[in-house]
């Protein structure tokens, strides 16, 4: 809790120094954009930690620093994101589209699901976009609607392995007991047909780190015989671990973090 | 050879195509920024390529893209990848505060050398930022001289973590018969001074991959009792296989890619 104070109070602190530096500094160059030099820096600094946060140098991180909040809402609202979903699934079709499937039907690949499959950007908008910390019961009231829309890009993933045979395993860290059902219906209702088995979080597995749920129930698909040719998460944490198959795939997220 | 022509073609053909829609759909929607359609669009796929790149989700890659000299250009010349490897650092730095030494001469820190203590920028330029396939040749005459500038926040670091106790081993595939010396000198004359190994390529390890050569080393280190706290590198090889570390930091680089 401090630790995290400290954080956001050093994130600050770095902020209006560069402000006040980037407006010293100011006076001697006129300025050819229209772009103040205030939000120019918040600008910079935020491309940076974006950056550092999706190449996984920024360790546990609990929220979006609050000068972000803008640039976070305008790239994942405005087109970016969803542009760099595109580019990626490209990248994975190109890769898919190399491999020789066995045909004995244990060629595997793994999606999760919240933010992979289906979207909660709806819902983040309402937290700033990740400014607020994770909000656990906001974030069950929501999945229980069953109204995450697709992610466009990763359904077109979807609907390419399906047919090649690919026996596709959705695994998410959502509870199974509170959350089965709806999960099901929402993949249903947003395109999800025909892929081999939707794993959810059980019991046994509770309070497990992300990193080792997803890497036990990989450990069991392995066992049952399955190569995963790939795996795709938007969290480190899908990617981590043992078994992680043989390329993974990290979606870009900067809205929130699960270890 | 064919395999990266029908890459390239591919994203030629993507970049037009996404080129003359952007120009189509421009007709219905005034522009408020003086930014052209056709350069906004080369912006967001090199944005989007870059991104991918970083994250490791673009698989061997040999050059740059054609479209995105001038994002690059730009990118590496104009402050923001100075700005992405101080806020990496700073990160970094977060980490190595929290760490207690043992105190035994066994705590150890790996670095890799090229575009991650010393810098390769200036020598790039001549080959269009990446752009231009990679040449072995013009890259050792470039080195042979010894030239190389540090890069001021990964050397901020170096001179953190060398007087807390850390051993440092900068590890680099560089080949110790031709470049040794050199390497040695121009890492003294810009202040890397106090490390405890270089170790260079030497033809026990030519012809293997980064990720196996320096998997090796790494394992020779933890034999000899080293613990290793961190590891950092520009390159995904640097990071990837085994003994990579108790923690990991991927520098941006978006000029060429080592396998």
């Amino acid at each position: 809790m401090f630790k995290a104070m400290a954080q956001r109070l050093q994130e600050l602190f770095i902020f209006f120094f560069l402000a006040i530096f980037s407006r010293a500094t100011s006076l001697n160059k006129p300025h050819s954009r229209a772009t103040l030099p205030l939000e120019a820096v918040a600008h910079s600094y935020c491309l940076s930690w974006r950056l550092a946060v999706e190449a996984n140098n920024v360790g546990g991180w609990r929220t979006v620093p609050a000068q972000c909040l803008h640039h976070i809402e305008t790239y994942m609202t405005a087109g970016q994101y969803d542009r760099d979903l595109e580019f990626i699934v490209d990248q994975i079709l190109n890769y898919v589209r190399g491999i020789v499937l066995s045909g004995d039907g244990l060629d595997a690949w793994i999606l999760d699901v919240d933010d992979t499959c289906i979207s909660n950007v709806i819902y983040y908008k309402g937290k700033r976009f990740g400014c607020e910390p994770y909000d656990p019961a906001g974030f069950v009231a929501w999945a229980s609607k069953g109204g995450c829309p697709a992610i466009p890009a990763v359904l077109r993933l979807f609907k390419e392995l399906v047919p090649i045979g690919f026996k596709v395993f959705l695994v998410t860290g959502r509870d199974q007991e509170n959350l089965g059902q709806v999960t099901i219906d929402n993949l249903h209702n947003q395109e999800f047909i025909g892929y081999e088995r939707l794993i959810l979080r059980t019991r046994a597995y509770n309070g497990q780190s992300a990193v080792t749920y997803k890497s036990n129930i990989r450990k069991q698909l392995v066992e049952e015989g399955y190569r995963i040719w790939g795996n795709v998460g938007d969290q480190w944490s899908d990617l981590h671990g043992d078994f992680v198959g043989n390329r993974t795939f990290k979606l870009p997220n900067p809205m929130y973090f699960v270890p």
